[in-house]
């Protein structure tokens, strides 16, 4: 089986140590480790009852939920099968321009998404580390040209501000911002576009559910954008892309204000330890950090330290091979539970030391 | 709300007549009765302890149990979020053809993946009553034509030969053959065109899994392809199309031989007494039917007889108005359970007698 190329394949990992997948403690995929939340589940148990029905092609319960949560219009809200099906459209979008741009390194699947529908990709690779990021795309692109950022950046873990990303909308034509990992950043330092959306037809915004409340399985996401841009993408995809436990999980997760602070509590502290531990570990460096996953500079190779753990002690971390400009240095690793980040710095530690 | 494109829109039925969607009966969506299979739920249940991991984006485990129902290596297959959305892809390849024949009348849907992607659309009004109803594309389409058919066929159930379909694979550069409710076909009567797969690299075969298995809600389906075309379509779309759930629901009904023979069972009774009691009511006629809905010709228009219906009976039949050269002088209803049949032939017998 060849590497995969994202996080969280627990199929491959298993099959390269030949132990069964729930052995694996998954470093690689960025998800909440206190999820699903009780509530949710308990939805989805709810709405196994309506699997033989269709579910709503308007999905008006959904958007109105997100509506009320992020105040705003319903019409400007599509929900999606994970956020990825919404980069397939965004793709479909940005291929119509003259050219896109795409930060390296940075998410693969945009260009999947890009490719599918023959983009003309111009990658810019940008100096994350530097406080003028964005500047180099500041003067690119004049007429009819597309860029997809991150924010808070993949696999960095880079938070542009507002301020950084606003010139963007005044330049090109379309901006697709993919915000999957927002919702983890402290609501006092959050950096998203929601508030300027009204202002910007030719903005649109990608969020993930499946990350914060823990539902990679289950898939949901949703776009933010204009609503004739919403219809467009509407009249262009399948007519229930969602499914109707997916619907029901992102209303009772939404609504779970508790999970929502404790998974604030957990992040802090965990993010912390591991931050800590990390940096008394000879060889790895990190980086300033406001998301539920961290890049770690590495001098024993990437790839190399993560065949070590795997066989060793069957962790799993994302190695950033097809991340251009990180290639072997480096490597992602998931905020987990204490427990687990102690195993992990323990095998480090072995490992590196 | 606007009227529906689709059979099956609960949310919209129930706004017309201001009642909560549970107390629909509805024969607008052809859905089997008798599910979801007990095994199918229990196997959800289990696999909402997996929804914290991505799924499989090989989905290795699911196509393995369909290569083995279908007896075709599992490279020939590829699962995706419904028929619906590998409609969308088979849509895309459909507009790279010069021209793509659409049947008239037919699934609305198949409009919708080819507009999004630009095809040149040729519709085709076929005489669906005639055993010659075929020959009409036998001599169009000489250079890079496409042509989408759906056997059996909706809304009319008839059900296309292989034989009158095999010269279609000799004329056409790329035949899309959307068999969603072949399931519901008697083995011995079936007309699927897997066992010829493998000859033909210009077929594409798109199956559901939702309306034989009341899955609707969960999404599934799954395309027949060569393998190359397969990656293809798996380089376009996002990497986890289908859901968790889903992919075991899908495992888990595949091996239910009981819950196949006990819909076979009960269709063949049902569909003969909807089809004995349509006949004897005034105004109705009916044609040769081999599926689980049965499309009726009506003297009062069916848009008259849908309202009555709903608003009298609280019971959602399928108008046809949005099925060019049917119109009003048709309606389309599910065999249901006897009991439910019964309800809808009263509900008929009082409006049209």
């Amino acid at each position: 089986m060849k590497q995969p190329i994202h996080g969280g394949n627990l199929v491959w990992a298993a099959e390269q140590i030949g132990c069964p997948v729930s052995s694996i403690l998954d470093f690689s995929a960025s998800i909440n480790p206190l999820g699903p939340p009780q509530s949710v589940l308990t939805a989805i148990q709810w709405a196994l009852s309506t699997v033989q029905h269709y579910p709503d092609p308007n999905y008006t319960e959904l958007r109105q939920a997100l509506s009320e949560w992020h105040q705003l219009p319903s019409e400007w809200i599509l929900p999606g099968n994970g956020a990825a099906e919404l980069l397939t459209w965004a793709g479909c979008e940005l291929a119509r321009q003259k050219e896109t741009y795409v930060m390296i390194p940075g998410f693969k699947d945009y260009w999947r998404g890009l490719q599918a529908f023959g983009a003309n990709i111009i990658p810019v690779s940008f100096p994350w580390q530097s406080s003028d990021a964005l500047k180099c795309v500041y003067n690119v692109g004049e007429n009819d040209a597309g860029i997809i950022i991150n924010n808070p950046h993949n696999p960095t873990g880079k938070l542009f501000t507002r301020e950084t990303l606003l010139p963007l909308l005044e330049r090109f034509s379309l901006v697709v911002v993919d915000e999957a990992f927002m919702d983890f950043v402290d609501p006092a330092q959050e950096e998203s576009l929601i508030s300027v959306i009204a202002d910007y037809p030719n903005l649109i915004i990608v969020r993930s559910l499946t990350k914060f409340y823990s539902l990679p399985g289950l898939r949901l996401g949703y776009a933010i954008a204009h609503p004739q841009r919403i219809q467009k993408w509407k009249s262009w995809r399948d007519p229930w892309p969602v499914n109707s436990l997916a619907v029901q999980a992102a209303i009772a997760a939404i609504e779970d204000k508790e999970f929502t602070e404790q998974t604030r509590e957990w992040l802090s502290v965990s993010r912390q330890q591991l931050l800590t531990g990390l940096s008394q570990i000879k060889g790895l460096n990190t980086f300033p950090n406001y998301v539920n996953f961290i890049l770690v500079e590495t001098e024993i190779p990437g790839p190399k330290l993560q065949q070590k753990l795997l066989q060793k002690y069957h962790i799993l971390i994302r190695d950033c091979l097809n991340f251009e400009t990180l290639g072997d240095r480096y490597f992602r690793i998931a905020v987990r539970t204490s427990e687990d980040n102690n195993k992990l710095l323990e095998g480090l530690s072995d490992i590196c030391g």
